[in-house]
Parts: structure tokens; sequence; C-alpha cells
């Protein structure tokens, strides 16, 4: 258990807790056993002997909000931002100048892999991996592992993001490649691969990804299948 | 460390471990170090001040056979009954309402995300995803990463399982969609995107799967392959 | 908190960490909170009354080289052997028989399953499965959360290793078969299903992969892509 002097602590812990640097935890929250918060970048650990007491002295905290709740196992850097009423999963990683919105699900074993800005009431499924320069809107929904990439060339000198705009859906297991932009609304099948822009309201699937129908629909589909038809 | 006084601990812990409610860890069986076991359901969680002895007046505990092995930093949740002689590897979810039969292998990293039937003599690789509302059969083998799902056209109000029959197997980093029912002694390969019924002792591939073979025919490759031919 | 009297212990702790066998951690190398070193395999614990002293006994322990950094969450199996300036991610599994090159990174939550070997200057990124009898040579680069096999008619008796060769890469979510080789200088697209060897300095694409350029012209796209074109 460390917890350091720097730190606002308004929530709770479940036991044995790290939480490094001026962090706040907000009014309600929970941090889940054997998490660590406020976790010093890289550069920071470089030019110092490791320690908690040597980490909390370069550590610029994380900030999570009123009534979330960290579950065990989970890492979050520092320069981290969480908003309120956030909940994820068990042994997820959160890096550095990562920014989540209010009411967002971040799934257990996801990977968030810093620089990443994620909004609101977003639905992260299980082992997610988002890596640094994603952009997530509002209202998005991720299935489980889904992976997205930062680099067409990899190993390339450029990182280029991936923007999931407002209310899209994407399915589980699928691939989106560095730099595409998935439309509002759009949905992405299971498996795919996505390696073009997907306009708004379109529905994709394939190897590589093909457009098959509309949101609409999609969203028809989505009724009948919910009625049991 | 934390051992619930209502707990009956018959087996062995490598170190720090966790153990919450009534537990029952079966006689020669061993608790991985920084593993929980009866962690409770959010539902329980919610109305109260967060606290491992909290924690253990909500627990109903979590059944664990004899001569089992929990690996290190992994969560049983609650109501979780897990048979004897089964193994999981580290970092292992498995959430409440599961039962995993006798001689089963849980990968390490795999999410058994809760209300899953699993048979017994079941080998599930690492990483996999296994959502609510699956059951699987007996002697099913499950390749490293496959991920199973349970919404047709997320996020809707509805589940639906997938079923996987006994002696079935599934290739690695395959997806199966919704609802799917896999036959028994079905072979589906590697990379595949299953998005209907696979029939008895049939081998599918691709994106989307299709039949390719019979599974006696796959029996005899696979027999050539043994022999190194 | 256990650390072996027989292990040789140059590096630094973060917190609590657990250390096992006769294992030499180097000269300026960190090792993360809650990791463990030297894990026994098995075979050797199926006999022994389980605790950590009684681990330590029969490890042959882990030997990791200068200047290398294990982060929190991750376990290292006995008769692992990481070289100098090695970076892991957190919650990463490397089991028995492994040897790590110098200068190599291991990303988070990666499973490196035991028996394989793995070159200089190798970039591994998160969540990757990399199964036992796996050779991976120099300056290789595997994306996110590739999947490597070992066994082609699973389960069979036999497991037969992918090669992958110096300055390879490989795409993010691929899957590779059992026995394949890609050759050296090679490339995979993300997403794609490797069947068959891939030639030197060939891209390969698509379910199952094959070929659409050169590793020339795969350079060429790199260098107008990183001009920002």
């Amino acid at each position: 258990m460390f917890l350091s002097k720097k730190a606002s602590l308004r929530g709770k812990l479940e036991g044995d807790v790290t939480v490094l640097g001026p962090s706040e935890i907000g009014e309600g929250s929970i941090l889940g056993i054997y998490t660590v918060v406020g976790y010093p970048t890289y550069r920071k650990i470089k030019g110092i002997s490791p320690s908690l007491e040597a980490y909390d002295e370069v550590s610029e905290g994380a900030v999570i909000g009123e009534s979330s709740f960290i579950r065990s196992h989970s890492v979050i850097y520092e320069r981290v931002r969480i908003g309120k009423s956030v909940q994820t999963g068990h042994g997820v990683l959160i890096r550095e100048d990562t920014v989540i919105g209010d009411g967002t699900v971040v799934g257990s074993h996801t990977i968030v892999d810093g620089r990443v800005n994620i909004g609101r009431n977003v639905s992260i499924q299980s082992g997610n991996y988002i890596p640094p320069e994603s952009v997530i809107g509002n209202n998005v929904f991720l299935a489980p592992f889904v992976v997205i990439t930062n680099d067409r060339y990899p190993a390339s000198r450029r990182l280029l993001g991936v923007h999931i705009e407002d209310e899209a859906v994407v399915g589980a297991n699928s691939v989106l490649i560095s730099g595409i932009k998935v439309g509002r609304g759009a949905v992405i099948g299971a498996g795919a691969v996505v390696t073009k822009d997907v306009p708004p309201d379109t529905v994709v699937l394939g190897v590589p990804a093909r457009p098959v129908m509309s949101r609409d629909a999609y969203d028809r589909k989505k009724e009948e299948y919910e009625r049991g038809a």
C-alpha cells in the first residue's frame, strides 16, 4: 500500500493500492486491489533510482472523477483524466495523456496506450487495443477485442490516429487501419479489416471491409432481432 | 492477504491472496499470488462502502474443487463453480454464475465474462473471450485468442449465446457470431469469422466461414501431420 | 515481498515483488510492482506443498540482463534468459526456456508461452501471443495482437513453430499458421491469415494471405507516408 501525501483521496480503496503524485480520486469512487494510479512515464523514471517514493516525487498524478470504479490489477498512468461515473474492468492499462469522458465503460484487459481522447458514454468492451492518437466520440460502442492501429507502414516515424465519430458501432475482433475515419453512426462488422474511411450511417463487413447496407436497414434488423424474430 | 472466516480452505495459497465470502477451496488446490476469489458482483458493491471486509459480508463465495490450480493475478467472482483438476493460467478473469467442469484448462489472460457453462476436459488456450450465455460442451478445444460474441446487432437489448458442442475444435483468433451452434466434432479454421451454424463433423474456413472438408478428412490429415509427413 | 537468498539482485524493485530461485537481476534493471520472477514450472510444483519458500527451493531462477525493465503485474518463469536493455510492458507473461535478446521490447499483456527464441532489437507490441517452438530473428517488428500458432491440426501431438526471419514486419491482429517461415524483410498486412511461407522481401495481405508487392515498393510507400503524402 502506498498513498501519496500529495494525492486528494475522496474515494475508497478495496485493499492494497498504489496512488502516486498529486492524483485526485473523486467522491464515491473506488480503486480496486493491486491497482496503481499516477504511474510515471518512462522519461521520468529513466533518470532516477526507482522506488514508489521516488516515483511519487516525479509523478504528475492522474485525475479520476466522482463515482468512478477502477477495478483490480489495473494501471493508470500520470496525466490521465477520467470523468465521472466511469467504470473500468479488471487488468486495464491506461497510459499517459488520455482523456476519458463521463459515463464511459472500459472493459477488462483493455489497453488505452496513451494520448487517446475518448468521449462520454462510450462502451468499450473487453480486450480492446487503442493506440496513441486515437480519437473516439460520444456514445460509441466497441465490441470485444477491437484492434486499432496508428501506423500505416510499420514501423514508420509517423503516427496517424483513427477517428471514430459519435454513435458508431465497431464489431468484435475487427481491425481499424491507421488514419481512417469511421463516420457518425457507421457500423463495422465483427472480424472486418477496415482499410478506408467508412461514410456516416454505413454498415461495412469483410476483409477488406466493404459497404453492405445503411444504418437504417441495420437498425430495422436490430429491432426484429430484439423482438426475437 | 484477506481470508474470509466464512470460507472453507482446504487447499494451499502461494502468497498474498484474497478469499471472500463462503468460498470453498478443495483439498490439494492452489491459489496463486495476487488472486482474488469470491469477488462480489457490482450490484452488491454499489450499495456499500467498499473494503475487503464489506465485500466479504456480501459475497456468496466461489467453489473450487479438489486438485485445481488458479494461477497468479486472477479474479474469480462469486457464484462461480469450478470442478476438480481444473487449471487456469495467469491473469484469468472468471465472472459470476459460471460453471466449469472437471479437468478443464482455462489459458492465461482468458476472460469468461459471466453466466457461461463450460463442460469437462475442455482445453481453452490463452487469451480467449467467452461472453455471457455461451455454452461449451465436453472435450472442446479452443485455440488461442478465440473471440465469441453474444449480440448479433450490437448494442442491442438481446443477448444470444453461442453453443459449442462436444469434441469441436475452434481455431486461433477466429470469431464466432452470436447465436450460432458449432456442431459436435466440427472444426473451425484459424482466423475464420463464423456467421452461421456449423454442421457436426464439418470443417469450415475463411471470412465468412464456409465448409471445406469433413472431420474424417481432417483427422486423416492430422494423422499424416503427426507422423511428420 | 519475497526475495530469494539465492538470487543475485543488482537492480531495483518498485515495491512488492517476488524473486524466486537463483535468479540474476542485472545492474540498473527494474522489477515492477506485483511481478514474479523465477516462477517454477508445473512439473516442479506438482510434487510439493506450494508456498513461496517451497517454490524458491525448486526454482532454477531467471536471468535478466543489465538496464532492463520488467513492468508491473508480470510473471517471468524459471529458465528464462532476458538480455540487456530489454523492456517489457505491464502484465506480461514469459514462460520457461525462453531467450530474449538485447534491446528487445515486449509489449503490455503479451504472452510468450515458453520455449521461444527471440532475437535482438525486436519490437513486440501489445497483446501478442507467441507459443512454444516459435523462433523470431533480429530487428523484427510485431504489431499489436499478432497471434502465432504451433499446431496445424489442433489438438495434435506435434508442435511445429513459426520462424520469423530478421527485419520482417508483422501486421496487427494477423494470424501466423504453425510451421510457416516468414522470410527476411517480409511484410504481413494487418488482419492477414498467413497459411504458407512468405518469401523474403515480399508483402502479403488478406485471408488467406497473398503477395501484393515487394518490400522495395513498400518502403517507397512508407517514405511517402512519412513525408505526409
